[in-house]
């Protein structure tokens, strides 16, 4: 249960809440509707998955019909609505409607997400039952508190994940805040990566678009946990604009700039909140690319090492083993020149000008043994550009959570 | 111990045997050799990772001064001579120079290959006591059984890799044997697969390069343990002309054909035995895509599925987990054409025209339970390209392998 109040409601104009409908098995709050008083720019990022859910699609064209405009989200877990076919996008559809209908919004404002088995119909009976309980709920303290909203989005996740960011546009506080879930994967089918992010500030469409799509860049695409992408992947931000500065529309303005700052920073907040609680991890893993030709190759570079079996196995192991980064980066595709690198981990520098230098490999053995954060730094000794990407280590509570929970 | 003849020696003007020198801290054989009685043509295929271990530069510089011809190869296992700067190289080179010297063979006819530990000098005293022992066991009935070899190249691998094949050119018996090592990574920094590969066809230089890539390119590059890439991985053929038919030199011959598809049979064997001996591994999983509009994309796709820690835990778990398999095509890059996606594991058919099927999962659990071996096909339902990749499951003992040996 949330006790304090959720970041997404400290926002102007936003109301939130999570209530129990079924879905989940074990009887937590499974269904999330966020509310906006009035009607918000908005802009969405999806995956690229070619098998897309059907929620996936029907935002798609939503938000094409809108032209960029919403007033709430409806998230459930349980059931990823995905593999359904033409069923499966008359059910997201549908969801729609009732929360529509029962919140009395306009057609085509309420966004829809879902996250958990695939393969399987959304229980509708259960999805209308959630709908009317929250569009109650939401109407009461617990809707101005965004009680259980980020925990009614959870499906292996062990901790709900929220962030809030302040900032200043033009004189005025803009805050922005968000939830998110993802872990992994979840029984018996599919991880998902979800966020919902809401803000006052005052912003066009079209710019929205342009900030979030730069700092879930530099945020969520560069999580792994496992390097296996779901059907369901979607980050949504709603923009109420009661924050009342004068309007954001052009990407090269000093307020876009503040703006997609402070967004970037929730978004790495909740992204680095899923790489730490990746499913059995031990440890939230950052791993920087420096000296990289071009940002690209360094995020290559720092992904093969961040998705690497045997890198994530030796640092549960708590084994500082530089062989296995090299050997990543080396098959990476990144321009690297070997008798220049360098690499250090946490504090202790490992390789510098491609040599082995010496390390007291018991003491750095037990440092490991005694963090939960772990910092790894490459240059590759070609140029001047980096990238950051954040993973977790590969534990047998992973195979344990992927292999023991059948169909 | 090889109480049999090995492959290797089955091939007529081959000897080949392997000898304790202490490079194994578990007292096995550590050094291999192989010895034709003249010089061969010879070809090579290495590593693409960007950090080449001392011997493939040294071998890849050799084989261009030799024009594709070699006499001998000598294996050390214990100690891969990688990340071991200038002074790795004249180690390299000061191995083959023994081999020659001890052996009575020409300058530049000795191919060198090394697996184990990274970042460390190779025991220059204990190679030079094992090749003297090798060159004297080889001579012997040691020798001429091959006793050994494939037993010295091996590292965490739990079963020694051997296979033979026969086939027919203008009318004279051709026999390729060969041996490989290679199960993942090793205590405590390197995975190497290595391969070598002996005939008594007649085949110049250039054209038997051409025939191990093609051999290659469907086999051994299409295996994947857990998606890492050694910086030792060598494959290495050496032909004897023993057989004495007419030499082989086109391409597009038809005795080319016949032993390319000998020679990939050979390798084929190898690879799968391989992926089976993957470290933990429970079950060679095959993974075939058909349907694709290249055969490029059928082995991404493939490979994507190959290494999706999300579908390797699952099949661990004996589980059917279809979901898995398509969210891994989807991120694949491969074009797909969701609505006419099929899936067949074993007998199973579990999806057909994109949209699952029943099936009795209790069933298809047990039958995964029961067996090591697993076949899965998709069909992308865009074109007619296909290809076939080998891979395995991954357990707990993945986990501890790679976690529990430190350095």
């Amino acid at each position: 249960m949330t006790l304090s109040t959720s970041p997404l409601v400290s926002v102007p104009g936003f109301r939130a809440v999570g209530v129990m409908c079924g879905l989940k098995q074990s009887g937590q709050p499974d269904l999330a509707l966020v509310l906006a008083d009035h009607s918000c720019a908005a802009a969405a990022v999806f995956t690229t998955n070619a098998f897309k859910a059907a929620p996936v699609l029907y935002d798609q064209t939503l938000l094409q019909r809108t032209g960029g405009r919403l007033q709430a989200v409806v998230i459930n877990a349980g059931n990823a609505n995905a593999v359904t076919g033409e069923q499966g996008l008359r059910d997201a559809e549908q969801t729609a409607r009732w929360t529509e209908q029962i919140c009395g919004l306009p057609e085509d404002s309420v966004f829809v997400m879902s996250t958990g088995i695939i393969g399987h119909r959304l229980p509708m009976d259960k999805l209308a039952k959630g709908i009317r309980i929250a569009s109650k709920d939401i109407l009461t303290e617990a809707g101005q508190l965004g009680r259980d909203a980020a925990q009614a989005i959870m499906t292996t996740d062990l901790v709900s994940k929220e962030s809030l960011s302040q900032t200043t546009i033009a004189g005025r506080p803009v805050k922005i805040g968000g939830m998110a879930k993802g872990s992994g994967m979840i029984h018996p089918n599919l991880a998902t990566m979800l966020s919902v992010l809401v803000t006052d500030a005052v912003i066009e469409p079209v710019a929205l678009d342009t900030a979030l799509r730069q700092a879930v860049a530099r945020t969520f695409n560069r999580i792994t946990v496992d390097g296996d992408m779901s059907t369901n992947d979607t980050v949504v931000v709603l923009a109420s604009g009661e924050a009342a500065h004068p309007v954001i529309t052009d990407p090269h303005s000093p307020e876009f700039e503040i703006f997609t700052t402070a967004l970037t920073q929730v978004c790495a907040n909740l992204a680095k909140a899923i790489a730490r609680d990746g499913e059995g991890a031990t440890k939230l893993v950052e791993i920087t690319i420096r000296g990289a030709a071009t940002e690209a190759e360094a995020e290559t570079a720092a992904k093969t090492i961040a998705t690497s079996p045997l890198m994530k196995t030796a640092l549960f192991g708590n084994d500082p083993n530089w062989g296995r980064a090299l050997a990543a980066i080396g098959r990476s595709g990144a321009r690297v020149e070997p008798s220049r690198v360098s690499l250090t981990l946490g504090d202790f520098r490992l390789v510098e000008q491609g040599e082995p230098l010496d390390f007291d490999a018991v003491i750095a053995h037990d440092w490991l043994a005694g963090t939960d954060e772990v910092k790894l730094v490459a240059d590759l000794g070609v140029g001047q550009a980096e990238a950051t990407v954040w993973s977790c280590d590969l534990s047998y509570k992973y195979v344990e959570i992927n292999a023991e929970y059948h169909t």
